[in-house]
């Protein structure tokens, strides 16, 4: 693991969501910034191996017998690529937490590094992850609502509705510092999410947008606030909200789908439910492993309808298939086929062009921008 | 009442409205296009003086000693400002439904008219009527949200999913229908109500907007959705949405507001609960006339709390409060006094705009378009 | 009407519900104890005919020639029989609010005037009204839940909580006199719509009961807090609660039912849902006048779905069908048969025998204790 | 390991819950009820020790260094006794699934060697672990609540409406078996889940109680139904429902707790929100680590709130609460203060004397019996 030392969220969640179905060992880390924090963190974690670098980790991982066979990137946005290009030089698989990188160069470099590797390179879009989700990909995929019109999506919050920043929250500094995090505010740290998920399920792609970015709170450069308006290859509308001024929401990430045929509503706060209306009958109330879950939505479940699972297990799902997904590179499978419909650099490349044209778009006074 | 014969929705609520409070009583009415069946209709509906047209019933009317104090007007769209004018001439107060006219010209000329009036002239966005709606524009009013950041409205119904105007639905004929509903669809039937709500609680007004308008099925010339933004004058931000094609949703308008301070949540399907969350704490469940509910909504309550109020009683709201305004230009009050937080012709003013800068941003690529 | 003058709750909802659909015109009234205060309110509320007492109303409307037709009676419940007695006499109908009446002397006084009158006597369960109840009973007595296992009713509310009684609210100090409210607390005021809720909608009876009662707040009579379980004939169990001292429930009657091929669940609070889960298939959210709406509950709808009606529709139900039976007697058909679904006598008995063996098995440890 | 092979639903859940927070590797079993099905479930599941019996592996593992510290017992019910006296004989400390045993006699052994052990005895009441219902715990123990008056428990579940116990469902053949289960069909799988809430949550003892219990399904001979009402000590009083038998219900576990000051709802499908009514406010909806949230629920929390955690992370808790124990004994602290309210011998015996008075009562006509 590089990033991920103590006082860092989502290091926490990688480790948790790594082990919860027994697929991987954290052995070896590069986990803060300096090799004594890191190694700190090492100790407290039980961590055997710390290394004062991504750079030395990569090598002497490399080098080893037993070394790693995968390792997790939870940095700032701004460590993505090159602790990426560090290990993917090695053939060691990288699982990277998103927005891909702080830079549209970065990325691209990234792209092309990921494209001549022979290592596998997943994206933690973990929404993807969640069972519920998986089953409603596939509804729309075969057809239950029909040609898809309009897909609403939405990811507010309300931690950053005072300036936190300057109170000494670590999370807050590097998510609205334009250096760490890249240009997007609200839209690099949970737009990408509900802009991924609107594709996932929905299948489509967005070919251009219309953005209104806001910094509501004095001082802030980076955007806190972000309406958006989608056109989807093929036809289909959409709107986006990001925010994370909006008191009295958590991570209240919802989606919502409507074809011809139907529509489906679900909401990440309350993941084991997925909302279904075929049009003209009466709604719905699709549950996780109950009665009118799907196979592809059972095979991601871990225990019964009625026992909720969380954002724990949806993320170790993204986990477990980057597990087998390395098994099945390891047994020869092509790396396309090896992931599936994991995210990977494409989901990366997405969302940076997410973002980039977001930025674009709010700065030539929400002009139609194409992605 | 001018229109709402047999068959119409309208007419039905208009006239339970009328009466939930006791305040009026139907006596005459041209309630349909020609004569027989306005007969027809009054004698269904126990009306002892049918017309056979508006402008008959109004000069009939206003010679009577005991002629009517007030009419309603629940025609289709296109007949409102002809109608109105009739009974305006004659100095009869006008109750009319929503939206003003069908044309901005007709609602030009009904606005001087109803300037030049001593007749009230009360337009029913009866959404303002409910309590809770009530206490929301006063908590945001008195400061409890600070400044306010951003609005969220939308409007999404389903019932126009297929092409019901094709199979012999009255209601979707008119208005799908240009000649009859005007330049807006689902923003002229809709839209007008998400806008006029998002405007009547924050105290806001929309300064521009940036709309993106479709005919999703095959053969219809009105929107039958609608994405946009807004921009509000003093900085803050929103969305609306209106959809007549998102199978799943009957009436399910819906209006979200954040502050500096707070934030407030509401939907007009379960109208008796109004969220609200004080940044910082847990969000609260404020019940119509329970623990948390303020005076200004107490006081359009009729029943104790958990017994649960609903659309009629909203709509008997606008109707006593029109009530309650006749009587007090009758006592000498001048008629903005008697109008009070009264939608009247500035509310339709502002929705007739609103479907025409809908319009005019669509048609220009969702260029940002004043009001 | 008799009783209901200012300050009384239940008084100015029986005349909201009997004006919606226009069936009734309020004339006449003995509101008050006193003369005086009698026509004090009726002045208030545009009464013409005031009396200073119900016998003599009775009589002095029964020798008009435009006398009323019926009268309600929405006194405190130790007056109901009384005053039902007086008009029964005179032949004129009688609506009259629940429990029957204080005493089970009483009660079968009554029923025996009911049975040898050519009046009819309508005792207003108002819940019977709401739509998706009028749904949830046809559909238990059309199979669609196969045989019923269980039956789980509730009424909670929370206003009792503290010893209001003492602080002077008139709601509460009646409601916590044996001699004005019976032998019966939380279980006559509420529970006995719980009762007749369950029996209504299960179509089945209570056969026995094993009832705890409680006075949780010091220095109350009458029970506050009731927990039973219930015996129905042909074997389906249940439980029911009544509390009115549930601090966070206004008026949150819930009941849910069970059978060998599906469940149902309501929710007063919610009137316009009604959950149905065949069994092992996923739930649905059936919607009043919405898809899955059955006849019998669009019927007794006003308004299209999504548009919600209230306590104030389902009680107006009540009253139009009391209108209708009315006139079904005048036009010649027999009571039985213009009553229809219509809670009456038997309701009020039943509710009578509920109370009774409610105080009965409290009083013997909790023993089973038959209706 | 004990139990847990192949097709076990709650030895999945086991393994999950100890890696969730790294705190126990799993390194022995014996899974099945035969050497060989061990061994092959032991091989998928990569342990590396399988042993053919509980008795065999009880004495080998106390025999190696690096011999197992504490076990799981994942059995049906009637295994608990015999295979938790193999441990404990061994000083190994143990960790059970509930309830206790089958019988009352195993359960009074069992207390015995526990209290004669130097080992701990752990009993996985896994919903004790969810954040939300340490607070409404701690809540309650600092009198938020006041005096606790009604306490209303149920857990209705819906997957034994048919006879699945015929339909060659594993599961459901143990589960209705009085010889794997004991005297408690729904009272012993998942009534006393609802006991043991009840108890812990409001802090009080269940006193006595008088229980209904039916078999709806034919042939079946354990209660799938249960209907009872509660007294505990110090005068509160209460209701229990326990059901396999109630079509749309999954795990609906749900208490309601109400006292003299206010009120607190909590739903085990949504286990991060705790609703809390303080009387005379506004209800408050407190999420797990949100605002609102206490420290006792925050040091059980992994992630932030609106993040969903499930069952699988209430499940870990205690198993990391397991290991805190076992490490503070090896420390020298005393038992009792090692186990602090992790529940266990206590919990167990409770939970059995809850299922002997249950069974009792219900064979007496439901007459009250002490626990």
């Amino acid at each position: 693991m590089v990033g991920g030392g103590n006082d860092a969220f989502i290091g926490g969640v990688h480790r948790i969501a790594s082990r919860i179905d027994g697929r991987f060992d954290l052995v070896a880390g590069a986990l803060s910034s300096t090799p004594e924090k890191s190694a700190a963190s090492a100790e407290a974690l039980g961590i055997s191996r710390s290394y004062g670098s991504f750079e030395e980790m990569a090598k002497a991982e490399a080098a080893r017998e037993d070394g790693i066979e995968a390792v997790s990137i939870v940095t700032p946005n701004h460590v993505h690529a090159a602790a990426a290009k560090a290990f993917l030089a090695q053939g060691i698989h990288v699982i990277c937490d998103k927005p891909l990188t702080s830079t549209m160069e970065d990325a691209a470099a990234l792209e092309k590094l990921v494209a001549d590797s022979d290592a596998l390179f997943v994206l933690t879009h973990n929404y993807t992850g969640y069972p519920m989700i998986r089953q409603a990909r596939e509804m729309i995929a075969s057809g239950e609502l029909g040609t898809i019109r309009i897909v609403q999506a939405e990811y507010p919050q309300d931690w950053l509705t005072s300036p936190m920043e300057s109170e000494g929250l670590k999370q807050a500094e590097w998510r609205t510092d334009p250096a760490r995090s890249g240009a997007g505010g609200s839209i690099g740290d949970i737009g990408t999410h509900a802009h991924n998920l609107a594709c996932f399920v929905s299948g489509l792609e967005v070919e251009s947008l219309a953005a209104d970015l806001q910094a509501f709170v004095a001082g802030r450069t980076l955007d806190d606030n972000a309406h958006m308006m989608l056109r989807f290859a093929g036809g289909a509308r959409g709107m986006l909200w990001s925010s994370q001024v909006a008191p009295g929401n958590e991570n209240a990430l919802k989606l919502r789908i409507y074809g011809e045929k139907g529509g489906l509503e679900w909401s990440q706060e309350d993941p084991n439910y997925l909302w279904f209306t075929p049009h003209g009958e009466a709604k719905r109330l699709l549950t996780r492993n109950g009665s009118g879950a799907s196979a592809v939505s059972q095979v991601v479940s871990r225990i019964p309808s009625g026992h909720p699972e969380g954002y724990l297990e949806g993320f170790a799902t993204i986990y477990s298939e980057a597990a087998d997904a390395i098994r099945a590179v390891q047994a020869g499978a092509d790396r396309a086929t090896a992931m599936g419909q994991l995210p990977g650099i494409k989901a990366g490349m997405d969302g940076m062009r997410f973002i980039n044209a977001c930025v674009a778009s709010s700065k030539a006074n929400a002009a139609w921008t194409n992605l």
